[in-house]
């Protein structure tokens, strides 16, 4: 039995990504094993190879946004069987006993969830992620692919999709949702795809023009470039949510503040290098509005969102490049390319 | 028919209050009159006298934690008569045609509220507050005072208790709840008396052990000392919310998203002269908390608030102070003298 996945690794910082054969981790009864076929680019990728948020234990296979074909499961594995479709996102372990895990949170995991790459599971295994022809895991961050849904579409709802996906169901975005999706970019799209899913009216939010055609042919109602005032005027206190998946460093609270209504969500999943600006504690309690936050999804959400996903027919705005291309991708990703997300295929 | 009344007057930001005829607002079909009996002091009384948020319209009387006996009634009131308790927060008046107020969030109005001193009605007449013999304002904000609970008891309810009650009634604090209540002043009194009636495990906060004695006579369970390790580390996540009413220069989110559990809720209903520190984008959203704030309440919760209150048998720590006596209490309130709240007396 072939204990080996050869993968892309970045073996420094500054160097492309070499293929290198390393070990799977040990199996075990969740174990699952797959066939990659496709694999999304997602901005952590580059952030880690780069060190961005800090060293990265190289060599070290990236991608968390993972879809294969099961070719083994563990006696113990129920929810994926051999032949089915798999899907795995950027986390592929928890503690499992802590109260937050408890819960249904294992993304909060109070020990730290295991990353699907740099990561080091319970027993010091390392975790190698989707840059590879194999992937071998814990079943139960495993996700069924629906039969409707193609595997190359598929692949980037596992970390893209489920960090839009969960904060918009978490605040209740329905119908009545007046909902402006702030950056319109690999996270942005799916965030419009999925609010329109839900039937809220969205609003491309951007700081400036250049993705207002782009935002109205993805399937927004409307575009707010943050620095224009009669478009900001137009949306006085008029926007339920705001998910926030990209800022420039010149945010500023009350823009922001003075477009939501009162009870609005402003929901971040960007992780931009700059932090948010002071906040003065007097304009939060006038405007009456929550700031939050959430980080990919837990494993009841991830198979709910793709389920979601796959019901309403959504389909992310893609390109593909064979996985063997992987660094001229990387170098296209750099480049700002994405519209709006790459797929590295088999 | 008297169309004045004899209020404690603040005339200029650096001199005592003094006793002055002043014109009650013009009559119509909603207003009511009445004899007050009982007004609490409050921070924002001291800060608009000293015109700390900005110019006060001088003469000013503040106060709007006023209870007093409804007098005369115009022809549209129903829900208070002649010989009632009124009691009467810091909102007056809004727009009522805003979607905000349409909604029943009348204290977010999108058109700015009137609050109830240093304020203008639409005819253009000033408010004047609690500091006073008579008030007369709008029958809509006004809220019958139950039978079971004293006036002096009442008054404070009607901001410090409405700012708090409404943010732990928001989100939903229960009895699986544990609630840090930060800051045991006369905001953060109330806020634990609330959190305990509604069933929650609560603990007090705050950045020295200072408090620590008086939390616990207040019907607190535990204590936090937000610089001691040990504390620290005891609620590591397990907080469900934490009610800010009151911060020291040197907050530090990462102290508050720490003790917070997943999907844990800051909220903020305190207003220093500080701002909250810049905020990680990335802290934000692995902590997958929300921060939020909420400015008093509005009317539908004003009433669900006092009813709460006296159907628990709450009873607030207040020292009475003779309404002439007002320049000395309002001294005693300078020098941080309330355990936890005054109210004036008629």
């Amino acid at each position: 039995m072939t204990e080996t996945l050869t993968g892309w690794a970045a073996t420094t910082k500054d160097k492309p990504l070499v293929q290198m054969e390393l070990p799977l981790a040990q199996w075990n009864e969740y174990s699952v094993d797959m066939n990659i076929t496709h694999c999304g680019m997602c901005g952590s990728d580059i952030h880690t190879i780069d060190e961005g948020w800090g060293p990265t234990a190289f060599p070290c296979v990236v991608g968390h946004e993972i879809v294969g074909v099961v070719t083994r499961i563990g006696d113990k594995v129920t929810n994926i069987k051999v032949g089915d479709r798999g899907g795995v996102g950027p986390e592929c372990y928890s503690c499992q006993k802590c109260p937050t895990c408890l819960e249904g949170y294992q993304n909060g995991c109070e020990r730290g969830y295991t990353g699907t790459y740099n990561g080091k599971l319970p027993n010091g295994d390392k975790t190698y992620g989707g840059y590879a022809d194999k992937w071998r895991g814990d079943s139960r961050w495993v996700f069924k692919v629906p039969d409707s849904m193609s595997s190359e579409d598929a692949a980037c709802f596992f970390c893209a999709g489920v960090t839009t996906y969960a904060p918009l169901k978490k605040f209740n975005v329905n119908e009545k949702s007046i909902v402006g999706v702030l950056g319109i970019g690999g996270l942005g799209h799916f965030g419009v795809l999925f609010a329109k899913a839900m039937g809220a009216t969205v609003v491309g939010m951007s700081h400036n023009d250049n993705k207002k055609e782009i935002s109205k042919q993805l399937g927004c109602d409307d575009f707010i470039n943050t620095h224009n005032e009669s478009d900001l005027a137009r949306y006085r206190k008029k926007l339920t949510h705001i998910l926030c998946t990209g800022t420039s460093n010149d945010f500023q609270w009350g823009t922001f503040f003075n477009l939501l209504h009162v009870n609005g969500n402003f929901m971040n999943v960007a992780a931009p290098e700059w932090n948010f600006p002071e906040l003065s504690p007097l304009q939060l309690l006038m405007s009456q509005i929550s700031i939050s936050g959430t980080a990919a999804g837990p494993p009841d959400i991830m198979q709910e969102m793709i389920n979601f996903a796959a019901e309403k027919g959504l389909k992310p705005w893609i390109t593909t490049y064979k996985m063997s291309d992987v660094n001229n991708a990387i170098s296209d990703f750099r480049a700002g390319k994405p519209r709006f997300r790459f797929v590295l295929e088999n």
